[in-house]
């Protein structure tokens, strides 16, 4: 059974964090909700809330077969948290899915990790995807290698597809 | 491909309708989600929005496949439109997914399909239910014929996959 970290902040989009956690736990995959802190409740741009299962600071990367990088402006909190770039930065090097949408990708930028790779986002943040060395394409769901990226919550019906057919 | 209704109100429980249906959409199914109005924004529970695809007076029952009720406080308002109930009784007499969730059984309730049938949904409801002829079950996900119910967002797993298996 695979097992997934979903990073969570405040401000976080619901659909594009929660969506893709539910279908995986639909599918059997273990998914981790992990915060700043553990058992925190964090509140989504809609205000949605979202309790984390686990802290940042006490996991590894060794645990867990891939990330979920949600959009809003959790991203914008999440990239600054040394923990947070460690693990993508190790679960990348291990070849592990990482799968961001809309803002999300401003997680990976800060990680370093997406020199030379194809990747989308929200058209907010396509200058800062280019400027850090990715091909900025635009469709509903972009895979190079292990990255998994999407645009906007209208596409998370491939994006949940590629993430699961990731995983399989 | 399968074609289900999907109705909404303000008040919904956001995850409750838009986990199914974007479920349903990455599965191939053509979802239409509909309210009392076509192109209205309704707010859910907690303010996410949701815009509708249809209004209510405008669809037939044979242009479906099957029914997707949340939960929140939508389906208060829901049971009170005839076109609804004239839906859901129609799509159940022809044997078509009926699924419900959390305080989404009100709406069977009021359309009179629930005697005999075995059913869950939120403890709130659960006299209302049996007041109605249902027989209550206290589990994740409660299949009857064409009857689909699970009791709230945590059961989101179970009832995705017993409405995709459904409509397959």
């Amino acid at each position: 059974m695979s097992r997934v970290l979903a990073l969570v902040h405040n401000e976080f989009e619901e659909l594009e964090l929660l969506y893709p956690a539910i279908r995986m736990r639909e599918e059997g995959i273990e998914v981790t909700i992990a915060g700043e802190e553990s058992g925190a409740l964090y509140r989504g741009k809609h205000g949605y809330p979202c309790r984390s299962d686990a802290a940042l600071k006490d996991l590894k990367s060794s645990d867990f077969d891939g990330v979920l990088i949600p959009g809003g402006f959790a991203p914008d909190r999440l990239r600054r948290i040394a923990e947070v770039l460690k693990l993508v930065k190790e679960m990348d090097r291990e070849k592990k899915m990482i799968a961001f949408i809309c803002h999300g990708g401003w997680v990976p930028i800060s990680a370093k990790i997406l020199k030379g790779k194809k990747a989308t986002g929200s058209t907010a943040i396509k200058d800062d995807l280019e400027n850090a060395g990715a091909i900025w394409q635009d469709a509903a769901v972009v895979i190079d290698g292990n990255l998994i990226s999407s645009r906007s919550p209208s596409d998370l019906p491939q994006f949940g597809r590629a993430i699961i057919e990731a995983l399989r």
